[in-house]
């Protein structure tokens, strides 16, 4: 049953707050902190298909989230588009260093840098 | 019971996916094309009350839904930043272009713009 544990950890950082309580508990437990189907059942007295119910319930719902909305796919491109920002940003940076030390480009290469990094954290 | 038409229209944009088809009509119809519940009554033959009811509820899965996963608030984070980037990329290109026309910079600069607009359309 255990599926890509990036995945799982992405469906859930997007769309957790969709689940209930209990399916965020069980999911967390079993996917994030890697306890047992029978782990769970026994601390929270619970028979361990039970728990399996919740937690295949739980994936369910967050895999038709994605579905709907995109939002890990959308991440992915998003993500990878800041990295060549700060890369291009980084590159105008040393260029401008070798010619001429500080100055406006400087402070705007840095800039666009700290941006990019602050957008990354936000999406 | 209208209420804000570009925050009814970005919650449509983003959450839209997860009402109901007929949810997803109405509200369309209504905050969208600017049909009246009148109108959309006749055209559905539901009665003006029963579409009342459903635009209802389909606004409240969307707020519920902003409320939990918060993406209108990050988007317009994101978008800020993103026109903050382009405007510094903007400026290192013409302060480049001032002191020595084409060259690694201006196209790192030029990269950094086209990045930029991709990323927006992207969230």
């Amino acid at each position: 049953m255990k599926e890509d544990p990036l995945v799982m950890s992405m469906l859930f950082d997007f769309y957790g707050e969709v689940l209930t309580e209990k399916q965020r508990d069980f999911f967390d437990l079993y996917h994030n902190r890697d306890l047992s189907l029978g782990e769970i059942a026994e601390n929270t007295g619970i028979t361990r298909q039970g728990v399996r119910d919740v937690i295949v319930r739980a994936t369910q719902v967050l895999r038709s989230m994605e579905d709907k909305l995109g939002l890990v796919g959308r991440y992915k491109a998003v993500q990878n588009g800041l990295v060549e920002i700060r890369d291009a940003a980084a590159a105008i940076e040393e260029i401008n260093n070798r010619r001429y030390g500080s100055g406006p480009v400087r402070e705007y290469a840095q800039r666009i840098q700290e941006l990019a990094s602050g957008i990354a954290e936000k999406t």
